[in-house]
């Protein structure tokens, strides 16, 4: 829906903006809890067809990358400005609105700030120039080679990254075609923990060969971005980066991310 | 109710008690929070009027008047004792007790302790010589000028205090009569943030021009006393001191709270 | 219920196991938490009636006896097997599991580690040499003179030590046969805490003069074993032991804990 007189206040800006949105505040958050997930700062990209952000991990291990579609915005008007934020600092922000309450961005490029307005309040923030933000490069040119395709409760992560944190600092994550299951498997010194979660339990499962092993920290940060109840596509290979992908915003948005796999030490 | 024969267990005292008084450990806690929100020991006065309590904070910044009639008692009887108490034991205390059920008050003046006691336990606390405690000028004499005088849930201060920490540490209050809007600002090296409250959220709003700078620490100190779903009045005046004043134990008692203003540093 | 060929998924281990036992995580549970409140590693004996663990914390002040017998479990082959266990780690790797949720535990001789199986996930862990776990006397044979037997809800446990907390780090526990009361006191500098729990509160009552003073965080740890809404059994003496026992797994467990007393000191 297109809301050229909104009703109630807008975002109150100095300059004319050169960005103006409206969606609720649950609609946007989602988008940056992913990427506050890896990086403090990133680059925000509002371009015509919607909201966009890529982020990589200081330690260039993971990387995410955030789509909210227009469709998604009760109002937006963009022409492809990129702006450097404090994502955790506007999560926080758009945590003083109700889930359900629309803000309205406006971004000022004479202040260079982006205002952000509810119905009784409005806060300013500061930009970073987005130059000084780094970017990942374009994650679909990476050219992962994934064997194995599995649709899972984003609780199965939680649950898998749980256990394995009692007995080591890494976790392999594979598939086993001929048992039609999705494993993940965490050997410590003295203890070992294995997860089989069977291909029924899985909404979709287009499986071959997988197995790759990971830090354990880095997907506790994904499984942080998930939202509960949310349904996760993971997409595995051998020794190959992990892909995570699941919808936001009822559908109109998109979180991708992506975690390096670790050397395997037999 | 005046109860002359309790039924049950009283405080059990060794010298004959100068001050008796029972009533719901729920009416009684409100009043000790609101003091322990500024000060850890306060002077405690039984007056035949009624239980009363004034603090200033050790800065002399801020300072609370509290005051519980004898209506709120399903017994009492007192002649004027002051006593000085650690108000935050106090109502660790009166915690040990559901908050409708009933619990005695009684003081001894020979072992100089306040007895608390409820069905199935009695706790003893050391007094401290009033005399030693601090008290701050009668509150009533200090002749404030507001010209402001807005009710609103005690929810907004909440939410205002709240968003003014991510940015500051100091507020602005104020009262817009054009406008029709109480309005809090808060601004930071990067970022503000501001509210406004339209007068139509208001209980009352009798509204001359008001703006005066407060230390947010103080701010949230009120914050923490006011009750949650408590209606609070806010008396404003332009760079005069904040009052905040609210009812507790069902309109039986008050609480009134004062916060001088900062310097405004333009 | 004896399941001879269990549906599912077993405990995966590579000899034969010389201890297979099936119940609900939630039954093992509270055994496990019993014990692990007074010390980290014990001695669990796998015997032909049942589970048996006893344990006594380092400074030989408490000790604990938990038994589960044969009948709580689904499916039960052990033939006296002793093994050192990490209590704390088992207890965690149990919350893996809903409390209704079977768990699978079997024994493998070979490995020396003990495989805990759900519906999902199996864990091996690491064992201990059983020799190496202190255990403390038969506590049957101590031959403790108790002369009051008190049931009472475990949530006064709970009270009587929180509020004990507040004032001092010991904790007067007794009877008075003349009041029909169970009685708790704590003396501290300045503050007293006492709590009458009269006859007609508690399940069982039988009762001698008994007075017994405890060190506080003795008691905590047995509060904190205590599942909530449980009846414990209190034996007290003069100057004796606390015995606490209660049952868990449905009646078909039973924990029994004791405490030495410290010295009056009067």
């Amino acid at each position: 829906m297109t809301d050229a007189n909104p009703p109630g206040r807008g975002a109150d800006v100095e300059g004319e903006p050169s960005v103006r949105a409206r969606a609720p505040a649950g609609t946007l958050r989602p988008a940056l809890t992913a990427v506050g997930a890896l990086v403090d700062e990133c680059r925000l990209r509002f371009d015509s067809g919607g909201l966009r952000a890529v982020a990589m991990d200081p330690a260039t291990v993971a990387a995410v990358e955030v789509e909210l579609d227009t469709g998604t915005f009760d109002d937006y008007a963009a022409d492809g400005t990129a702006v450097g934020v404090d994502v955790t600092r506007l999560d926080e922000v758009l945590r003083m609105a109700d889930a359900d309450e629309t803000v309205a961005l406006a971004l000022d490029p004479e202040s260079w700030r982006l205002h952000v307005a509810a119905d009784e309040w409005e806060y300013a923030m500061g930009l970073y120039d987005p130059e000084s933000v780094r970017e990942p490069p374009d994650t679909g040119e990476l050219g992962f080679e994934h064997t194995a395709d599995v649709v899972l409760p984003g609780e199965t992560l939680d649950r898998v990254v749980t256990a394995a944190g009692m007995v080591a600092d890494h976790l392999a994550l594979g598939v086993d075609p001929e048992a039609g299951a999705f494993t993940a498997e965490a050997d410590g010194d003295t203890d070992d923990v294995r997860f089989v979660v069977s291909e029924s339990e899985a909404t979709e499962f287009s499986a071959g060969r997988a197995d790759s092993l990971f830090s354990l920290s880095y997907l506790e940060c994904v499984e942080r971005a998930v939202p509960s109840g949310t349904e996760v596509r993971f997409r595995l290979g051998e020794d190959a980066p992990l892909g995570v992908e699941y919808g936001i915003a009822g559908g109109g948005g998109r979180v991708e991310m992506f975690v390096s796999p670790r050397l395997q030490t037999v």
